[in-house]
């Protein structure tokens, strides 16, 4: 259950990213290129301690998914202005603090092959500096006209950060139920998507109606990724997802496939693999998965992480047939399609 | 170097505190219990987890100098209104996220004689909290009719968090100047007073030659109180301050006192000094204590604090007298004068 580190490369199939990856250069390509001149203007700092970690963290940046989705969100709505590439930066500044604090508390080495923040300065640097992040999201979400971003963004993190507190207290909770889970994954990786895309529509001058309906696109999104993510975490290896391992299974926390499996393994059997989780080795995962292996718990995840995103492109109906709407559907599509 | 601790409580010598803080108490008593209230409302959770932080949190809250600012600068303006309230929350709940996150950074067990969220839960309750605090600053903020507030708020953060970050960097720097050491403690410490000041200010319907003053104000109040804190971070101990001591000295954090005795000592002496900075231990102090003793390191501190402090005052010359603006006066007074 750690927070995707990808931002949209590692989202899709290798196979089939390429279409999709194409086709948002082509649409919203150049809007990207400014959502990163602003993230740059916007961090920019006279002191050389500051520019030395802003310049190494741009380096675990990701393809970006949050901004994307605030573009072609906003292309699928009626077109991008300003104030989309300027939100899209705000929400990737989000984005990014959280990836910072999240490698103190996972005590990670490196993100996407890049040595963390903590590991090449301190933790006091990352504890730091992800409050530089946060704190220049909210400046910038300011410089629009009115109050209302600052308002929803602020509702949405406060959400990410109760869904993460959450997240660290249910730490070796073995009685985790699928409901806790769901609640936990939501505040904690989907409110962004969410926020995302209800930013997107509504910036575009879409009503209230269609706005909601585009946020719960990327609220259903998000959880489908997260749930992908999670089932990755449990079969993933370092080499391929490019972050320490700090899996779930060593941080004692229990995320859907795990929660289903334990809710469908006789008593006995549920105890053995409880003993399993709370005493986390080197052998555990291998344990695990001759007991995954026996279950449905894996197809049960993919089938849960399937319902969310057809209910994330279900919300897509509201809108007029696109080439954004339809790249909207396909990033709903392949979010649970990640290889690596 | 240590953040201040106290809000206004320790602010005060305690002979003398009594009587300013009845005069708060007359002033904006009632208007500083709306203010909690408001902060209570605001951080309010159905998570249990989350309910149980915050409630231990708000036990090593202090007198709330910050707010209090806001309060009093707003009644020498003209009067209090509900956006002051608001604001009071916001920089109180801005101030305590920077406390929680200063905790985990030094590894500190006790504030005012409370556990720390380190210590009582972990470091990652401690990171994630003090990023709840921020977001749930902004919401408030955000919360006000115009983008203003959030606007001058997330630019006085960017700043408090840069000072902070300059700060970590500087740690072992013993060649640090008295002009870094002044930019360090301006971002980390003044800018929030200078805010505070220039919110109450502003939305009493000050314009902006006065707000700028009152802002300066707060500025030069924030730089004497950090200098008053830093002395007495060398001279202090545990009992009195009900802090993990954690000293500057500890941390290899250069504050004012050293940095005068270092630059008025022969070459040879700044060399013993030196050394003895650089691998402090118990006996380092007392060692230390004997070279203070013999410069005038301490009283040109003193005097330094004391030039802030005429500076603070001199700024509330645009104000028509009223028992408000001479609360402002003692306030500034009174900042350097505490004894504990």
């Amino acid at each position: 259950m750690n927070r995707d580190s990808d931002n949209g490369q590692a989202l899709l199939d290798p196979s089939q990213s390429a279409s999709v990856l194409t086709q948002v250069a082509a649409l919203v390509g150049s809007e990207l290129r400014d959502v990163d001149e602003i993230f740059r203007e916007e961090l920019r700092s006279p002191r050389q301690c500051v520019s030395d970690v802003l310049q190494h963290v741009t380096r675990f940046q990701g393809k970006r998914l949050r901004p994307i989705l605030v573009l072609v969100t906003a292309d699928a709505c009626g077109g991008v202005r300003h104030a989309h590439k300027v939100l899209g930066a705000v929400v990737e500044m989000i984005h990014m603090a959280t990836l910072v604090h999240d490698d103190v508390l996972d005590d990670a080495d490196t993100r996407r092959h890049v040595a963390t923040v903590n590991s090449r300065w301190s933790n006091e640097t990352s504890v730091l500096f992800g409050d530089y992040l946060f704190t220049h999201a909210f400046h910038l979400a300011s410089s629009l006209e009115t109050a209302h971003a600052c308002r929803v963004i602020g509702r949405a993190t406060n959400l990410v950060c109760e869904g993460e507190l959450s997240q660290v207290h249910e730490r070796g909770n073995l009685d985790l139920t699928e409901d806790e889970y769901l609640q936990i994954i939501t505040g904690k990786t989907a409110e962004l998507c969410a926020v995302s895309c209800y930013l997107g529509a509504h910036y575009a001058g879409m009503d209230e109606t269609v706005s909601r309906s585009l946020e719960q696109y990327g609220r259903s999104l998000g959880i489908a990724f997260q749930i992908a993510d999670d089932i990755l975490d449990l079969m993933g290896n370092e080499a391929k997802t490019g972050k320490t391992l700090g899996s779930d299974i060593e941080k004692q926390k229990l995320t859907l496939p795990l929660i289903r499996l334990l809710d469908q393994s006789p008593p006995e059997q549920a105890s053995a693999i409880r003993a399993l989780l709370s005493h986390p080795e080197a052998a555990t995962r291998r344990a695990l998965q001759r007991y995954l292996d026996a279950s449905d718990a894996l197809e049960y995840a993919d089938e849960r992480a399937r319902h969310f995103v057809n209910d994330a492109r279900r919300h897509l109906a509201c809108l007029p047939d696109s080439p954004a709407r339809r790249l909207l559907d396909q990033i709903a599509e392949f979010s649970i399609r990640r290889k690596f």
